[in-house]
């Protein structure tokens, strides 16, 4: 069967993808390239899925006017072999498209050696770590095709959104000398002769840009140590971190607003394909988005008879049990305890038992948390000590507190929850690539 | 001086950015936010240069009709310190833009508490370590402003150019389990109770998802534990990688150099006043850009007298002996040996002495290599052993070669590099925010 397989590509280059092919190229002679995702054999016409990056594309192969070495091939071709087509496009109502190949030639430029363990048409599949075992082989499922596409259409509408508002984009060290929000959840690196860290977030890094460039963002990984084995944790992600000087967590919180509604009107016009698919309706979002006080949710909780008190962080198996509008969909949190907000969350002047903070929740997901920042030096540092930080481990941030810092404030969201929110994701794991937790270091 | 300080902005929001006043806004009243550039007292009248994201606005107060508190403010005001200031515009000739801001009220925001140890406005400047220990406000010189304001061009019309070509935006993993190209130069991770390394490069992720999505990129850190200490080197830095499905060599080759060209034009479209500024002229391509092969500029070395023999590496200040046309600008080196490559990079079938592979150069700097790469299962074996890599190591890798991984080729670019390339910026450390390197963790 190798003897089949062909080296190279020789001359022949793709002249059309899938989607490409219609009945205006009747009698064309085409080539098209991809992976076999079924092969149907009537007797005296075979029939081959052909799926390449944008969909597929249906190669009839009749039989009785067949050259022999097309025929010979054609016994080498099975579900998930990569072939390229030289074939003349033919009118059929019945195909994708309404059209399909007759095929002239077949090259064979890599078999398929192994049968997956796992059905590639199905929504339904095998457990999880099956699957991501052989990822690269799972992600040819239309269902994680469908949700790829869409994270693409997130990432390109989120930095269309944020260039039309004044932002740049920047790139901040991951490796990083001083844990940025305490020091519980960070991976140790041998950094050369000491030791350093992988940054939790680009967060005092985008504070410190403010000072020149204003508006800025970036789109990165971030690095938690989280030891827990949950459907909505991952040990490594991307965050899509903004922040924006002369700015407080009103005017970011609308920016926020703006943004999610931005994209989702994108994924709308773009993936109309891939929501269908995924059987997923994006959420109803209308402006502005309704907001909570931290405050009301807790007295709410208390009237529902859970023991919370002010001052307790929001655990969202408490969240599920009050039932108020919007519940369902993104809401916020807003002005949160000071004492449970990272250092750098800027308290209310007027009342700083509370904080100009704000959490984007989807149902019982936080998605993204924001707030106005502390720009004064002596403040930042009083917050640090209350929190048991040291301050001296922050004295290449502080210095430049010296310098006239602007006001600011900003968010960072999840991309990864962000997905699931937006595609009906239960498991984090499948709104990434390769996900990374605590058991998980391969693919 | 700090009880003139604002605690926050108040009902005050910015209306205009300082390069939309112009003279059509005559007697209309704006808000305008900004850092100081410099104060000039001229007895009657004090000007303001205040900066923002995108250039710089006059402001001049005439001490004459000035309200009191407007006066006592305007003592607080020096180089740095942020302010907001409503006022009226008016025509003048000599100011940026044609036009200046009388002020009406003023809000000190910031106060800068120190002088800057280097000058804002000089191109020249105190030696690097000063400036990157202050990095954010070194960042505010209009030399750095310009260098990352075409740096996110480069960012932006990059992923332009690959989205029109039908790639696919995506994350792999930085935390890994394997060395991609040999162990030498990787940082190790404690993760949970086991070793893990930091990335070198996304190469065997982004072969395997080719699989899946055909034509993919990532934009994103790499890890590189380079102990030396040159301008070219940094121990993380922005790697542009890109992979293509059912292409070799020669046409991720052309796809580059159509990308190289595409940025520069996009450059030349928005960034005139940042390219005046540096006094940089764009690097002139035209397509083909040269091709020269491993075994010509060998040859070329040895007849100049150079110890090279078939075989050794290229170094680079060995290149800058020869003189051949472009080697002032971009040129491909293509056609290298096997032995000095990656194990993924795939040797000639007709000549395996020689590998299907290729470095993009701009002068003697390596901005790009890249290459066509085995989808055979067992010759990728075979080059791991030949190179010494434990074949175990990569089974996680090797496993999906059974299941039809189209052919492919890719390259990746490394981003700071093409920036010196393209703004004439001498040392690595200044195309990056926040250097990383065998010296440097902070900030």
């Amino acid at each position: 069967m190798t003897d089949l397989l062909e080296d190279d590509l020789g001359t022949w280059r793709r002249t059309h993808y899938s989607t490409n092919i219609d009945p205006s190229l009747r009698d064309q002679e085409v080539i098209v390239m991809g992976w076999v995702s079924s092969v149907r054999d009537h007797g005296n016409i075979t029939f081959i899925a052909l799926n390449d990056r944008f969909g597929h594309i249906q190669i009839a192969l009749k039989k009785k006017n067949c050259p022999k070495d097309l025929l010979n091939k054609i016994e080498g071709v099975r579900e998930h072999t990569s072939i390229a087509v030289k074939g003349k496009v033919k009118y059929e109502m019945k195909a994708p498209n309404s059209a399909e190949i007759i095929p002239l030639e077949l090259k064979i430029l890599s078999i398929a050696k192994k049968s997956s363990p796992f059905p590639i048409q199905s929504r339904q599949s095998v457990g999880i770590d099956t699957r991501l075992d052989l990822r690269a082989v799972d992600l040819r499922r239309p269902l994680l095709q469908s949700i790829f596409n869409i994270r693409y259409t997130v990432l390109n509408s989120c930095r269309d959104f944020l260039k039309e508002e004044g932002f740049l984009e920047v790139n901040t060290p991951k490796i990083i000398a001083t844990a940025t929000e305490g020091g519980a959840t960070l991976f140790p690196i041998f950094y050369y002769n000491r030791e350093a860290f992988m940054a939790q977030s680009p967060q005092l890094y985008k504070e410190q840009l403010t000072m020149a460039f204003e508006n800025v963002f970036e789109i990165a990984p971030i690095f938690r140590a989280e030891p827990s084995r949950t459907n909505r944790h991952l040990s490594e992600a991307i965050s899509i971190d903004v922040e924006k000087a002369f700015a407080d967590y009103s005017d970011v919180t609308i920016l926020l607003e703006k943004m999610i509604v931005y994209i989702i009107n994108k994924i709308k016009e773009n993936n109309k394909f891939h929501l269908n698919y995924l059987g997923a309706t994006l959420p109803e979002v209308t402006m502005p988005i309704p907001r909570y006080q931290y405050s009301e949710l807790v007295e709410m909780l208390q009237n529902a008879g859970e023991s919370i008190e002010w001052g307790d962080d929001l655990a969202f198996q408490k969240l599920q049990k009050i039932q108020i509008k919007n519940m369902d969909s993104f809401y916020f949190i807003v002005d949160w305890p000071s004492a449970i907000k990272p250092f750098y969350v800027k308290p209310n002047p007027k009342q700083p038992r509370v904080c100009e903070s704000f959490d984007l929740m989807f149902k019982s997901l936080e998605i993204s948390s924001g707030s106005t920042r502390i720009k004064n030096k002596d403040e930042l540092m009083d917050r640090m000590k209350q929190q048991g930080l040291k301050v001296e481990a922050f004295d290449s941030h502080l210095r430049i507190f010296d310098y006239g810092i602007p006001p600011h404030a900003g968010f960072g969201v999840g991309l990864e929850r962000l997905m699931m929110s937006l595609c009906n994701v239960d498991n984090i794991r499948d709104a990434t690539l390769y996900p990374r937790d605590i058991d998980r270091l391969t693919p």
